[in-house]
């Protein structure tokens, strides 16, 4: 296979860019001078050279610790536990959230053969058990697997002293009832509050 | 005008057709037989003599009483408000709700000249005054708007001897943090639940 050919195929592995996109992301490379190539090339090499996982809570971070766990003025009592890294990055967004966090690595999914000792959920476990934790936030996805993972996680931490909570369903901010879907409409008017 | 220009310029004043859309409607109902066109019109001439509001609810109905308010079924001392008829469609669509319904006709909205007179609010007090009910459910949307106009419900209805309660916010069921926008992550971490 020529170079050409070669690049062609990696980028069409990666989501959303199809062999056309691939296509048209070589030519352009080949078009710019070369530094530009050398540069991604250096870049994506040191890439999974450098990044690795948090020892506390899975984040993708270049030390031993991620930023938030090295963060002094993060409440480390309290932890928001995620489906993948990439959801702290939804969660840190507003930066309203001052806890820390633990990444699970997926949510069970049988028929993909994810289990649970595929996720992290016993190293949720042990940081739990070592003590000095509160609340446990459980925001796994609100679908059916990430559902079926936040009553697993709930499982396995209820013989220890912490809270466990789950995030709240029911209306996006700034939606409208009319273009949402019925079961979230449903839930909304199930976990409604009294007002004042 | 000529009587082509003369439809095309009134379905162009509907929303989401434009004037080429429009061209093609008509178009299209050229090339049909004349029957189609004729009960087109027929239909939409009877639409406005036929349809009103509800007496007790201002739903839509073609009689005094809307379908909810006739059926015997419901819970009739629940009445879940929204902002216009077309809301009632979407909360019905899971056929989970069994109280009735306050169509307000819309949302406090200074700007556009729509204050508290223009809204069915008084009558829905006058519901409540009459006796009967229990809860009433505010489900305007969860907007700037639809908050403002669901505080200015309540506190018409605080002297009254009625729960008051708002619709969740939170995660849409199904949902994926990943492309929650900020504003809903941080509501559904700060009205998380205890799990069990």
């Amino acid at each position: 296979m020529s170079a050409i050919e070669d690049l062609v195929t990696e980028l069409s592995r990666l989501p959303t860019i199809g062999k056309k996109s691939a296509l048209r992301l070589t030519y352009h490379l080949l078009k710019q001078p070369p530094e530009q190539s050398r540069r991604l090339a250096e870049v994506l090499a040191t890439l999974t050279d450098r990044v690795r996982m948090c020892e506390r809570c899975f984040n993708l971070t270049e030390d031993d610790l991620c930023t938030v766990c090295r963060d002094p003025r993060r409440d480390a009592a309290t932890i928001c536990v995620v489906e993948e890294a990439s959801d702290i990055a939804a969660v840190e967004r507003m930066g309203e959230y001052r806890g820390v966090y633990h990444v699970l690595g997926g949510r069970l999914s049988p028929l993909d053969g994810i289990g649970p000792d595929e996720l992290t959920v016993a190293a949720l476990v042990a940081r739990v058990r070592a003590g000095g934790i509160r609340e446990v936030i459980v925001a796994t996805n609100p679908k059916l697997e990430g559902e079926a993972t936040a009553l697993y996680v709930q499982e396995q931490l209820s013989p220890h002293d912490v809270l466990v909570s789950r995030i709240a369903l029911g209306m996006p901010v700034g939606g409208d009832l009319e273009y949402a879907d019925g079961v979230t409409i449903a839930q909304a008017i199930a976990s409604r509050r009294l007002m004042r």
